[in-house]
Protein backbone atom coordinates (compact mmCIF):
# COMPACT_ATOMS: atom_id res chain seq x y z
CA UNK A 1 0.00 0.00 0.00
CA UNK A 2 1.10 3.31 -0.88
CA UNK A 3 2.26 5.94 2.26
CA UNK A 4 -0.45 8.40 2.05
CA UNK A 5 1.08 12.12 1.95
CA UNK A 6 -1.29 14.98 2.81
CA UNK A 7 -0.67 18.45 1.67
CA UNK A 8 -1.72 21.74 1.97
CA UNK A 9 -1.86 24.72 -0.10
CA UNK A 10 -3.81 27.56 1.63
CA UNK A 11 -4.82 32.00 1.66
CA UNK A 12 -4.60 32.94 5.22
CA UNK A 13 -5.61 36.50 6.59
CA UNK A 14 -2.55 37.68 9.22
CA UNK A 15 -4.79 36.63 11.87
CA UNK A 16 -4.82 33.29 10.78
CA UNK A 17 -8.38 33.08 9.44
CA UNK A 18 -9.74 31.35 5.97
CA UNK A 19 -13.12 32.99 4.97
CA UNK A 20 -15.16 35.62 7.28
CA UNK A 21 -17.74 34.80 9.45
CA UNK A 22 -20.45 34.57 6.14
CA UNK A 23 -17.80 32.79 3.97
CA UNK A 24 -16.78 36.16 1.54
CA UNK A 25 -13.08 35.80 0.36
CA UNK A 26 -12.49 39.39 -1.00
CA UNK A 27 -10.02 39.87 1.66
CA UNK A 28 -8.38 37.36 -0.39
CA UNK A 29 -9.01 37.21 -3.78
CA UNK A 30 -9.79 41.14 -4.76
CA UNK A 31 -6.05 41.73 -4.16
CA UNK A 32 -3.33 42.15 -6.95
CA UNK A 33 -2.12 38.92 -6.76
CA UNK A 34 -1.48 37.04 -10.17
CA UNK A 35 -2.97 33.77 -9.77
CA UNK A 36 -0.16 32.66 -12.07
CA UNK A 37 2.68 33.71 -9.47
CA UNK A 38 1.20 31.99 -6.37
CA UNK A 39 2.65 28.63 -7.55
CA UNK A 40 -0.90 26.93 -7.49
CA UNK A 41 -0.05 25.16 -10.30
CA UNK A 42 3.13 23.86 -9.67
CA UNK A 43 1.50 22.66 -6.50
CA UNK A 44 -1.50 21.08 -8.11
CA UNK A 45 1.01 19.29 -10.50
CA UNK A 46 2.50 17.99 -7.61
CA UNK A 47 -0.32 16.05 -5.90
CA UNK A 48 -2.66 12.86 -6.98
CA UNK A 49 -5.95 14.31 -6.06
CA UNK A 50 -7.90 16.55 -3.63
CA UNK A 51 -9.47 15.77 -0.23
CA UNK A 52 -11.69 18.48 1.05
CA UNK A 53 -14.91 18.44 3.47
CA UNK A 54 -18.63 19.40 2.62
CA UNK A 55 -17.80 22.95 2.92
CA UNK A 56 -14.81 23.40 0.38
CA UNK A 57 -16.95 20.86 -2.29
CA UNK A 58 -20.14 23.63 -1.31
CA UNK A 59 -18.11 26.35 -2.01
CA UNK A 60 -16.65 24.83 -4.94
CA UNK A 61 -20.06 23.57 -6.68
CA UNK A 62 -21.22 27.27 -6.38
CA UNK A 63 -18.10 28.30 -8.94
CA UNK A 64 -19.36 28.83 -12.61
CA UNK A 65 -17.32 25.83 -13.58
CA UNK A 66 -15.67 22.94 -12.52
CA UNK A 67 -11.53 23.61 -12.63
CA UNK A 68 -10.06 20.51 -10.73
CA UNK A 69 -8.39 18.17 -13.40
CA UNK A 70 -7.79 15.68 -10.53
CA UNK A 71 -10.20 13.60 -8.60
CA UNK A 72 -11.96 15.00 -5.44
CA UNK A 73 -12.41 13.14 -2.33
CA UNK A 74 -15.14 14.67 -0.38
CA UNK A 75 -15.02 13.72 2.81
CA UNK A 76 -18.63 14.78 5.16
CA UNK A 77 -20.64 12.25 7.59
CA UNK A 78 -23.96 14.42 6.18
CA UNK A 79 -23.52 15.49 2.40
CA UNK A 80 -26.16 13.80 0.55
CA UNK A 81 -24.54 11.25 -2.06
CA UNK A 82 -27.03 13.17 -5.13
CA UNK A 83 -25.07 15.90 -4.32
CA UNK A 84 -22.02 14.06 -6.27
CA UNK A 85 -22.14 14.41 -9.79
CA UNK A 86 -19.46 13.92 -11.76
CA UNK A 87 -17.60 10.15 -12.03
CA UNK A 88 -13.97 12.38 -10.76
CA UNK A 89 -15.84 12.99 -7.04
CA UNK A 90 -16.60 10.76 -4.70
CA UNK A 91 -17.64 10.55 -1.36
CA UNK A 92 -16.08 9.13 1.91
CA UNK A 93 -17.53 9.56 5.59
CA UNK A 94 -14.61 8.76 7.19
CA UNK A 95 -10.76 9.58 7.33
CA UNK A 96 -10.34 5.72 7.56
CA UNK A 97 -12.86 5.29 4.25
CA UNK A 98 -11.05 8.10 2.58
CA UNK A 99 -7.62 6.71 2.70
CA UNK A 100 -8.70 3.39 2.54
CA UNK A 101 -10.12 4.41 -0.91
CA UNK A 102 -6.84 6.98 -1.54
CA UNK A 103 -4.92 3.54 -1.26
CA UNK A 104 -7.39 1.28 -3.47
CA UNK A 105 -6.43 3.69 -6.48
CA UNK A 106 -3.26 3.64 -5.90
CA UNK A 107 -2.74 7.11 -5.03
CA UNK A 108 -0.16 9.02 -2.79
CA UNK A 109 -0.55 13.09 -3.00
CA UNK A 110 -3.28 14.75 -1.36
CA UNK A 111 -4.21 17.85 -1.39
CA UNK A 112 -6.04 18.64 1.66
CA UNK A 113 -8.71 21.29 1.69
CA UNK A 114 -10.66 23.19 4.06
CA UNK A 115 -9.97 24.36 7.49
CA UNK A 116 -12.15 21.25 9.13
CA UNK A 117 -10.38 18.88 6.78
CA UNK A 118 -7.31 20.56 7.30
CA UNK A 119 -7.39 20.55 11.40
CA UNK A 120 -8.34 16.61 11.15
CA UNK A 121 -5.55 15.52 9.17
CA UNK A 122 -3.14 17.43 11.01
CA UNK A 123 -4.28 15.85 14.36
CA UNK A 124 -4.20 12.52 12.66
CA UNK A 125 -0.76 13.20 11.39
CA UNK A 126 -1.47 12.91 8.01
CA UNK A 127 -0.32 16.01 6.63
CA UNK A 128 3.53 16.07 5.18
CA UNK A 129 4.15 19.81 3.91
CA UNK A 130 2.17 23.02 4.38
CA UNK A 131 1.99 26.10 1.69
CA UNK A 132 0.59 28.86 3.51
CA UNK A 133 -0.37 32.53 1.46
CA UNK A 134 -0.57 34.95 3.93
CA UNK A 135 -3.12 37.92 2.88
CA UNK A 136 -1.88 41.26 3.97
CA UNK A 137 -4.78 42.06 6.21
CA UNK A 138 -6.34 41.57 9.75
CA UNK A 139 -10.20 40.77 9.69
CA UNK A 140 -10.60 39.78 13.55
CA UNK A 141 -13.04 37.32 12.94
CA UNK A 142 -14.36 34.08 10.90
CA UNK A 143 -13.51 30.31 9.99
CA UNK A 144 -10.02 29.41 11.09
CA UNK A 145 -6.88 27.35 9.67
CA UNK A 146 -5.88 25.76 12.32
CA UNK A 147 -7.50 24.74 15.51
CA UNK A 148 -7.36 22.72 19.01
CA UNK A 149 -4.89 20.25 19.45
CA UNK A 150 -3.82 17.41 22.01
CA UNK A 151 -0.45 18.41 21.49
CA UNK A 152 2.39 20.76 20.05
CA UNK A 153 3.09 20.08 16.07
CA UNK A 154 6.45 20.79 15.03
CA UNK A 155 6.81 22.42 11.73
CA UNK A 156 10.41 22.72 9.92
CA UNK A 157 10.76 25.70 7.39
CA UNK A 158 11.30 24.96 4.01
CA UNK A 159 11.33 28.22 2.61
CA UNK A 160 9.49 31.86 3.06
CA UNK A 161 9.00 34.84 0.61
CA UNK A 162 7.32 37.36 -0.77
CA UNK A 163 4.71 37.37 -3.47
CA UNK A 164 3.29 40.75 -4.88
CA UNK A 165 0.70 42.83 -3.55
CA UNK A 166 2.40 42.38 0.40
CA UNK A 167 1.38 38.53 0.30
CA UNK A 168 3.85 36.58 1.66
CA UNK A 169 4.35 32.81 1.24
CA UNK A 170 5.70 30.01 3.75
CA UNK A 171 6.45 26.51 3.28
CA UNK A 172 6.64 24.00 5.80
CA UNK A 173 7.03 20.36 6.62
CA UNK A 174 5.50 19.01 9.32
CA UNK A 175 7.36 17.27 12.15
CA UNK A 176 6.13 13.61 12.58
CA UNK B 1 2.58 68.06 20.80
CA UNK B 2 4.84 65.25 19.14
CA UNK B 3 2.75 62.27 17.10
CA UNK B 4 2.27 58.93 18.65
CA UNK B 5 3.86 55.87 16.72
CA UNK B 6 3.39 52.31 18.51
CA UNK B 7 5.40 49.49 17.02
CA UNK B 8 5.32 45.56 17.81
CA UNK B 9 7.93 43.53 17.94
CA UNK B 10 6.63 40.07 19.07
CA UNK B 11 6.97 36.10 19.03
CA UNK B 12 4.07 34.10 17.65
CA UNK B 13 2.79 30.32 16.93
CA UNK B 14 2.02 29.30 13.28
CA UNK B 15 -1.11 29.23 14.54
CA UNK B 16 -1.38 32.35 16.21
CA UNK B 17 -0.44 32.16 19.99
CA UNK B 18 1.60 34.31 22.11
CA UNK B 19 1.42 31.91 25.23
CA UNK B 20 -0.01 28.78 25.82
CA UNK B 21 -3.26 28.58 28.20
CA UNK B 22 -0.85 28.48 31.15
CA UNK B 23 1.24 31.21 30.48
CA UNK B 24 4.40 28.79 29.41
CA UNK B 25 6.53 30.32 26.56
CA UNK B 26 8.91 27.24 26.71
CA UNK B 27 7.76 26.66 22.70
CA UNK B 28 9.29 29.72 21.74
CA UNK B 29 12.14 30.36 23.73
CA UNK B 30 13.77 27.46 23.68
CA UNK B 31 15.07 26.97 20.27
CA UNK B 32 18.36 26.90 18.68
CA UNK B 33 17.28 30.79 17.88
CA UNK B 34 20.20 32.43 19.14
CA UNK B 35 18.35 36.25 20.67
CA UNK B 36 21.17 38.43 19.10
CA UNK B 37 19.92 37.04 15.62
CA UNK B 38 16.03 37.89 15.96
CA UNK B 39 16.59 42.08 15.69
CA UNK B 40 15.53 43.04 19.11
CA UNK B 41 18.57 45.09 19.50
CA UNK B 42 18.13 47.37 17.01
CA UNK B 43 14.25 47.51 17.29
CA UNK B 44 14.53 48.45 20.92
CA UNK B 45 17.26 50.87 20.00
CA UNK B 46 14.56 52.37 17.38
CA UNK B 47 11.88 52.66 20.12
CA UNK B 48 11.71 55.60 22.92
CA UNK B 49 9.85 53.60 25.53
CA UNK B 50 8.02 50.66 26.15
CA UNK B 51 3.89 49.86 26.57
CA UNK B 52 2.64 46.79 27.79
CA UNK B 53 -0.50 45.89 29.99
CA UNK B 54 -0.62 44.08 33.52
CA UNK B 55 0.13 40.63 32.16
CA UNK B 56 3.31 41.55 30.35
CA UNK B 57 4.62 43.71 32.88
CA UNK B 58 3.83 41.12 36.10
CA UNK B 59 6.22 38.25 33.69
CA UNK B 60 8.60 40.57 33.33
CA UNK B 61 8.60 41.30 37.22
CA UNK B 62 9.04 37.33 37.74
CA UNK B 63 12.36 37.55 35.45
CA UNK B 64 15.80 37.51 37.46
CA UNK B 65 16.78 41.03 36.78
CA UNK B 66 15.09 44.12 35.07
CA UNK B 67 16.58 44.62 31.69
CA UNK B 68 14.68 47.53 30.40
CA UNK B 69 16.82 50.11 29.24
CA UNK B 70 14.11 52.61 28.39
CA UNK B 71 10.57 53.96 29.97
CA UNK B 72 8.73 51.62 30.45
CA UNK B 73 4.42 52.65 30.91
CA UNK B 74 1.88 49.93 32.14
CA UNK B 75 -1.19 50.27 31.19
CA UNK B 76 -3.96 48.76 33.44
CA UNK B 77 -7.27 49.50 35.39
CA UNK B 78 -6.48 47.21 38.25
CA UNK B 79 -2.77 46.89 38.86
CA UNK B 80 -1.96 48.35 42.47
CA UNK B 81 0.15 51.53 42.24
CA UNK B 82 2.56 49.93 44.84
CA UNK B 83 3.93 47.30 42.37
CA UNK B 84 5.34 50.21 40.46
CA UNK B 85 8.88 50.18 42.49
CA UNK B 86 10.99 51.62 39.79
CA UNK B 87 11.48 55.09 38.80
CA UNK B 88 11.37 54.46 34.97
CA UNK B 89 8.14 52.82 35.46
CA UNK B 90 4.73 54.51 35.65
CA UNK B 91 1.15 53.10 35.92
CA UNK B 92 -1.69 54.32 33.18
CA UNK B 93 -5.73 53.85 33.94
CA UNK B 94 -6.56 54.50 30.07
CA UNK B 95 -4.96 54.88 26.36
CA UNK B 96 -6.09 58.65 26.64
CA UNK B 97 -3.45 58.42 29.89
CA UNK B 98 -0.81 56.97 28.66
CA UNK B 99 -0.24 59.14 24.95
CA UNK B 100 -1.06 62.44 27.34
CA UNK B 101 2.00 61.05 29.52
CA UNK B 102 3.81 59.82 26.53
CA UNK B 103 3.15 63.24 24.53
CA UNK B 104 4.09 65.24 27.87
CA UNK B 105 7.40 63.38 28.03
CA UNK B 106 8.38 64.56 24.59
CA UNK B 107 8.46 60.62 23.32
CA UNK B 108 6.93 59.47 19.71
CA UNK B 109 7.66 56.03 19.32
CA UNK B 110 6.41 53.11 21.64
CA UNK B 111 7.55 49.12 21.73
CA UNK B 112 3.70 48.30 22.01
CA UNK B 113 3.43 45.02 24.04
CA UNK B 114 1.33 42.35 25.07
CA UNK B 115 -1.65 40.58 23.14
CA UNK B 116 -4.39 42.92 24.78
CA UNK B 117 -2.53 46.10 24.87
CA UNK B 118 -1.51 44.95 21.36
CA UNK B 119 -5.39 44.70 20.35
CA UNK B 120 -6.26 48.12 21.97
CA UNK B 121 -3.82 49.91 20.17
CA UNK B 122 -4.45 48.35 16.66
CA UNK B 123 -8.22 48.76 17.02
CA UNK B 124 -7.24 52.29 18.25
CA UNK B 125 -5.50 53.08 14.94
CA UNK B 126 -2.15 53.58 17.31
CA UNK B 127 0.09 50.97 15.90
CA UNK B 128 2.74 51.65 12.79
CA UNK B 129 4.82 48.62 12.45
CA UNK B 130 4.19 45.11 13.62
CA UNK B 131 7.04 42.40 13.35
CA UNK B 132 6.30 39.27 13.59
CA UNK B 133 8.66 36.12 14.21
CA UNK B 134 7.02 33.43 14.18
CA UNK B 135 8.19 29.86 15.76
CA UNK B 136 8.07 26.99 13.98
CA UNK B 137 4.70 24.91 15.76
CA UNK B 138 1.26 24.76 16.18
CA UNK B 139 0.12 25.13 19.99
CA UNK B 140 -3.31 24.77 19.57
CA UNK B 141 -4.89 27.26 22.88
CA UNK B 142 -3.64 29.52 24.84
CA UNK B 143 -3.25 33.66 24.46
CA UNK B 144 -4.18 35.09 20.87
CA UNK B 145 -1.98 37.47 19.30
CA UNK B 146 -5.06 39.38 17.23
CA UNK B 147 -8.37 39.60 18.38
CA UNK B 148 -11.60 40.84 17.02
CA UNK B 149 -12.41 43.48 15.00
CA UNK B 150 -14.93 46.22 13.85
CA UNK B 151 -13.11 46.56 10.26
CA UNK B 152 -10.80 44.83 8.36
CA UNK B 153 -6.80 46.41 9.15
CA UNK B 154 -4.66 46.28 5.86
CA UNK B 155 -1.18 46.19 6.50
CA UNK B 156 2.15 46.43 3.82
CA UNK B 157 4.74 44.01 3.58
CA UNK B 158 8.04 45.77 4.80
CA UNK B 159 10.02 42.63 4.27
CA UNK B 160 10.07 38.93 5.21
CA UNK B 161 12.81 36.42 5.72
CA UNK B 162 13.60 33.52 7.61
CA UNK B 163 15.46 33.39 11.11
CA UNK B 164 17.70 30.38 12.08
CA UNK B 165 15.90 27.92 13.51
CA UNK B 166 13.28 27.56 11.09
CA UNK B 167 11.76 30.91 12.44
CA UNK B 168 10.45 33.60 10.14
CA UNK B 169 10.13 37.77 10.58
CA UNK B 170 7.78 39.56 8.81
CA UNK B 171 7.61 43.32 9.13
CA UNK B 172 4.74 45.24 7.88
CA UNK B 173 3.42 48.72 8.06
CA UNK B 174 -0.25 49.12 9.45
CA UNK B 175 -2.26 50.81 7.09
CA UNK B 176 -4.05 53.61 8.35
Amino acid sequence: MPEFSGHVFIGVSVDGFIAKPDGDLKWLTERDLPFEETGYDAFMESVDALIMGRSTYETVLEMDEWFYTKPVFVLSTTLDPSSIERDDVSLHRSIDEVLAAFAAAGLTNAYVDGGATIQSFLRAGLIDTMILSHAPVLIGSGARLFGELTEDIDLELISVGSLPASFTQTKYRVVR
